[in-house]
C-alpha cells in the first residue's frame, strides 16, 4: 500500500462525501447496515480467528472478552448503526448570520472536517461505530485498528465497502491501514496537508504516542481519574448510593470513580458505612493516613501506596481521602484530576456552586454519578470519543464536534474602505 | 529564569482569572491603558533602541517600520485596548442546557480556555493586543516575542504587571519569555500539563515549527493563498474595483489577492483591463501560458515561474491564469489555496452556490475583496489570530475564539441505570 495515494483518495472521496444530502447519507448507511446483517456468518468467523488468534498468546480473559463478537453484539452494533442514520445531521446548519453596515452579508455554516484519522486498540464495535459517525457528519475516515482484531477488521470493512458501492457515498471514503507496521502510523501522523483530525482511541500511552509524533491536531481523552467529594452535608445513604454507581456498575471505563474525598466533619460516620458497602461489592479500599484513623485495614482496606491517587483504577478498586473541607477537596482535584469527570454531593448550594466553578474538568457533576459522562447518557445520541483537552470539543464528542464552520460571505462587489 | 516555575506561576494565576466578574476584567484592562499610556516615554525610548539595533543590523526598511513605535501608533495601541473592555465577556454563557428524562440538568457553559502562548515576531502591538484579549476571556498567557523587539516588549510588559498590582487580575496571568535561546520555546512546547493552547503569529516558518515540536494544541494559520475567480457573467468594471482592492490596499497581510482565475470566455475582454488597471497600481502579474496569447509581456507582465502559483506574494505581484469554467477554477483552488480566503465574482447565483459548497476555505465570498478576513472586518470587533486549521477555530479568533466550554450536570443523587 502506498500511504500517500491512499489518503489522497480518502481526501478526494471525502469532498464528494461533505456535500451529499442528508438522505443520500442516511441511505448509505442503511445499505451498509443490511450488508453488514447479511456478513453476520463471515464477520464472527474472522473474529472466531481472532479470539483464537489471542487466547494462544495468552491474552488476559477480560481483553479476551472485549474484543470477542457473538451473534447478539453483532446485532447490538447494527442497530446503533441504524440509530445513527436517525440522528440529525449537523452538516449545513447556519451557525450565524448578519448583515454589516457595508451590505456585506455574513454567514457561519456548519461543514464536515474533511478527513479523520481514528488509531484504536481491541474493540470489533468501533470499526462500525466510527464509520457510521464519520458517514453522517461528511467526513471521510481512516482507521487503523490493532492487530488482535485484524481479521475481524477487515472482514468488516470489506462488507462497508461493498455496500458502498450502490450507494452516493464513495467506497475510498472509508480507509483501513491494515499494514503492521508502527512506521506506518508515524508517517500518517505527519500528513496535516491530507489528514485534518486524529483521534486515538485506547490507553494513555497510544494518546501520548499522538500527541508527542503527530503533526495533525490531536483530540486526547479518554483517561479519566475521577472524584467525587462528600461534602459534610451530604445525604449520607444516598451518597453511598451515588458511589457505588460510580465505582461498579462497570469499573473498566474511564468514567469510573477513582477517588472519594471525605469532608472530616463526617469522616466517623462515613468511612465505616462506605467501608461495609464497598466491601460488600468487592471493591478495595486505598485509604490515606487520616481515614484509616476510622477504618480497620483488611485484605480490602488498604493504606494507600505512593501514586495511589493518581491512578485510573479501571478495577474494583478506590482511593479514599480525608480533607478538611471544600477547599481542599478542590485543591486535591486539581493536582490529581486528569480533567474529565468529577463532582460533589453536597445539600449546599453555595458550595455546589464554588466546585462547579473552580473544577476545570470536562464534565462537572452536583449530586449524581460520574458515570454519566457518555454522548448518549448526555443527549448527545452516539459518541465518538471523549476529549479531556480544552480545544474543539470537550467531553462526549459525537456528530457536531466532527464539524468545523466556514464563512460565507455576501457583497456587491463590495471592497474594503 | 525556571520555566517550570514560570508557567506554574502563570497556571496558578489564571485560576483566580478565570472567576473573575467581568467587572474586575474590564476594571484591571482599564488601569493597565492609563498606565501604558502613563508610560509612554520610557516605551518609545525603548523602542527608539530596537529600532536603531534593526537598522545597524542591517534589516529590510518594511520590517523596521513594522516594528517602530511613535506616538500616534501607540495612542492606537491603547485605543484598542480600551475598546477590549467594551466587548461583551465571553465567559460564563449558558450554550446549551436541558433536562433530561432521568432528572439530570445538564449545561455547557463557557469557560477560559487557562493558560494560551503566543509566540510572535516583530510588532509590539501584539504584546498589548494580547494581553487585553486573554485577560478580557478570562485566561492567562505566555508571551514570547521576537529579540528584535525585546527591549520595547519588556517596557511594556513590565508595566502591564506594574498596573495589574493594583487590580483584581494577579499580575502573574500575563508572562513574558525573555530568555534568547530557542531551546526555552521547545521546552515550552512540551509543556501540555501548564498550557493549553499555542498560537504561532508569524511567517511560515514558525508555524511549522510550532506543528513539528507541539505536544499542546496549535492553532496554525495566517498564511494565505488567496484567490478570485472572475466568472464569465461577472460584472466587469466592479470586479476589476474588487481585484484592485484585494490586491493592493495593504498588500503585505494574509488576506490579500495571489491570484486571479479568469474564465477564458471573457479573458479577450477581461486580460487586457486586467493588465491596464494592475500596471496603474504597480503590480507585477504573472500570468499563465494561454493568459500570455491575450496579454503582451513587459516588466510588469511576466510568465508565471515555477511555483508562482503556490506563493504568499505579500508583495504587488499577482498570479494570472486562464481557466474553463467553474470547475476547473474550483480545482485549481483545492490544489494551491492555504484554506484561508477565496472568492468568486459572478452575476451567477447557482455558480456562487457551487463555490461557496465546494471551496474548502476558511472564508469563501461572493463578489466581495478577500480583504474583510479580519476579526474587526467580519463583525468580532478583534482579533487574536486567522486559523487555517479546521478544528476549534476558523478565521478571525476574537474573544470567544479563546473559551471552551465545560459541561455542568446536577441531579438528585442520580445514578446511571
Amino acid at each position: 500500500m502506498d500511504l500517500t495515494n491512499t489518503l489522497q483518495a480518502t481526501r478526494l472521496a471525502a469532498r464528494t462525501l461533505a456535500i451529499l444530502s442528508t438522505a443520500e447519507k442516511n441511505a448509505a448507511i442503511n445499505t451498509v447496515a443490511r450488508r453488514l446483517e447479511q456478513a453476520q456468518d463471515e464477520v464472527l468467523q474472522a473474529n472466531a480467528l481472532d479470539v483464537a488468534a489471542a487466547v494462544d498468546a495468552g491474552m488476559a480473559p477480560a481483553m479476551v472478552d472485549r474484543l470477542t463478537l457473538d451473534e447478539k453484539r453483532w446485532q447490538a452494533i447494527i442497530s446503533d448503526l441504524r440509530h445513527v442514520a436517525d440522528l440529525p445531521d449537523p452538516v449545513g446548519v447556519v451557525l450565524a448570520k448578519n448583515q454589516l453596515p457595508n451590505g456585506l452579508d455574513v454567514q457561519r455554516i456548519r461543514v464536515p472536517l474533511g478527513v479523520i484519522a481514528v488509531i484504536y486498540e481491541a474493540r470489533p464495535n468501533v470499526t462500525v461505530d466510527v464509520f457510521g459517525l464519520a458517514i453522517k457528519s461528511g467526513n471521510g475516515i481512516i482507521l487503523r485498528g490493532g492487530k488482535e482484531t485484524l481479521r475481524t477488521n477487515l472482514a468488516i470493512i470489506r462488507n462497508i465497502r461493498e455496500g458502498l458501492k450502490t450507494t452516493a457515498v464513495p467506497p475510498e471514503s472509508v480507509t483501513f491501514i491494515d499494514d503492521p507496521d508502527r512506521d506506518i502510523v508515524l508517517a500518517m501522523l505527519k500528513r496535516y496537508d491530507l489528514i485534518d483530525l486524529v483521534i486515538p482511541r485506547g490507553g494513555a500511552g497510544l494518546h501520548q504516542f499522538c500527541r508527542e509524533n503527530s503533526q495533525i491536531p490531536v483530540i486526547t481523552g479518554g483517561i479519566g481519574i475521577c472524584h467525587l467529594f462528600v461534602d459534610e452535608s451530604a445525604d449520607i445513604e444516598q451518597s453511598l448510593n451515588v458511589i457505588h454507581n460510580a465505582k461498579t456498575q462497570r469499573p473498566s471505563v474511564c468514567n469510573a470513580l477513582d477517588t472519594v474525598l471525605v469532608h472530616e466533619s463526617i469522616a466517623g460516620k462515613f468511612l465505616p458505612e462506605l467501608s461495609v458497602r464497598m466491601t460488600q461489592a468487592g471493591v478495595t479500599l486505598h485509604i490515606d493516613e487520616k481515614a484509616a484513623a476510622y477504618l480497620t485495614l483488611s485484605p480490602l482496606v488498604q493504606k494507600a501506596a505512593e501514586g495511589d491517587f493518581d491512578r485510573e483504577w479501571l478495577s474494583l478498586d478506590l482511593g479514599v481521602r480525608i480533607v478538611a473541607g471544600l477547599d481542599e477537596a478542590i485543591a486535591h482535584i486539581q493536582s490529581h484530576s486528569t480533567g474529565h469527570s468529577d463532582g460533589i454531593l453536597t445539600e449546599n448550594h453555595a458550595n455546589a456552586a464554588i466546585f462547579c466553578q473552580k473544577v476545570d474538568s470536562a464534565a462537572v457533576y452536583v449530586n449524581a454519578s460520574t458515570r454519566f459522562t457518555d454522548g448518549s447518557a448526555l443527549g448527545l445520541g452516539a459518541e465518538m470519543a471523549i476529549s479531556t483537552q480544552k480545544l474543539h470539543a470537550r467531553g462526549p464528542m459525537a456528530l457536531e464536534e466532527l464539524t468545523t464552520y466556514k464563512w460565507v460571505i455576501e457583497g456587491q462587489y463590495t471592497v474594503r474602505g
